[in-house]
């Protein structure tokens, strides 16, 4: 099945466009964890175990797991191995990019090895740069137009002649697309983009970070984000999901944060 | 001691600008490699002690190493390890870039768990996902500007506001390069870009992809790149080395190779 398919199908399943970010961070981890022999997998499994019914997909920051050292990329082939028993999909939040060789070949180590279902990717090295991800027809990539961090504005939103960059980069993804299989990243922080970036493309799927901690509304995100069906989002909370407490209840507190978060887009829907 | 004094010491003391691009492909490799117990290793370690006397520094390409798995890690840890040995600096070629806080763990991963000397890293995010890497002031990155791919010209050329976006990066790092740690990536395919970028930044370090099999000429590189001291440029060949034969003469050739190259450039200096 395609990952836009699969994705979809689970975000009805669960009524949810709620994506669980798993930026593992051990010094915001409760302490509990640390006698675990594997803290990374016990966290993030608790963490998967708590929302699996309430979730479209989940995404790990690839960061986090290589700050870690080798164990913590173990760790992550785990859980995505984990995950995947559950039929969710996995989006690593990778954001890979280089010339054409190269690139395929971080697209079989993020598809093949790990067996992740859709990836990030970075435009700014062109249209070689990008197309070896997307020649994995049942895999996805979401590629970056505008970010949602304060330095997003420094290079994707110059003009370039006559258009923003971030535009730019949504026309020629647009061009890219044969396949289907490419989406799109748009910062939550940033609303008016956001509603650009939707009207220049009602039909494809958004990744939509900066929700919470990073200060992105609930209401404008939706509004802004969402296709005319409802879908073609994926509404990322990290921090404010899985750091929601440290203490012995962390995967109760995750539960709770994922309800409300997943009852406030859907009020806005 | 810094990064770009530590590559500059190797380069005057080998004579040489040239650095080997370590892209592992065990598909290109020799035969006789593979009846050793790390092939990955045993490849690049035969490369590196045939060029050790040639070469301003090494610079493998992560891409690669990930396409092979956990297993491609754990070799290219002894590999930087090993070249540690030798006093000569490593940049890792990894491309990576995210928001402040992500940021900070791909600089983790990549400066203290591995112990690269430097790093490629992408602008596209802007500021705050640039400087996390630069506040590691013994270490160095490079960041892209002007790539040697055919896509590179797909937005890095685009006009953005009076000038190219490749070269509204370059005033950028020249803002964020407080510590003197920043270097910028521009392909040896494209010299007359490569020669306003040096005008642009006189005294900044260069490494310079896309000579051999990517079609940019050693004369044009090292007219339009070098510095006025005929430093500042790291001048890298992969494939064009390290596969120079895939018979059992690989190292052989490898140094054959690498010498031809160092000589060559040395003639335009």
């Amino acid at each position: 099945m395609k990952f836009f398919e699969k994705l979809e199908e689970m975000q009805k399943k669960n009524n949810s466009l709620v994506c669980v970010g798993l930026d593992i961070d051990l010094a915001k981890t409760p302490e509990i964890i640390k006698r675990e022999d594997d803290p990374v997998f016990f966290f993030n499994k608790a963490i998967i175990d708590a929302t699996k019914d309430l979730v479209g997909c989940y995404k790990p920051q690839m960061a986090f797991y290589e700050a870690i050292g080798l164990d913590g990329l173990e760790s992550l082939k785990k859980i995505v191995d984990y995950i995947h028993t559950l039929n969710i999909p996995v989006i690593i939040d990778a954001k890979r990019n280089d010339i054409g060789n190269t690139a395929a070949a971080y697209a079989k180590a993020m598809f093949e090895n790990f067996g992740f279902d859709a990836m990030t990717v970075n435009p700014y090295m062109g249209g070689d740069s990008v197309t070896p991800f997307l020649e994995y027809q049942d895999k996805g990539i979401f590629v970056l137009a505008r970010t949602s961090n304060p330095g997003g504005a420094d290079f994707q939103s110059l003009d370039c002649e006559g258009m923003p960059l971030y535009q730019r980069v949504v026309e020629k993804v647009k061009e890219w697309n044969a396949n289907k299989n490419a989406g799109l990243v748009v910062g939550a922080t940033v609303p008016d983009e956001l509603k650009t970036v939707r009207e220049m493309v009602p039909d494809m799927t958004f990744l939509i970070p900066g929700i919470g901690a990073q200060g992105g509304g609930v209401e404008s995100t939706i509004k802004n984000g969402v296709r005319k069906d409802s879908f073609g989002a994926v509404i990322n909370s990290s921090r404010g999901i899985i750091f929601a407490s440290n203490g012995e209840d962390f995967a109760e507190a995750a539960r709770k944060a994922t309800i409300e978060l997943r009852d406030e887009i859907n009020k806005y829907r």
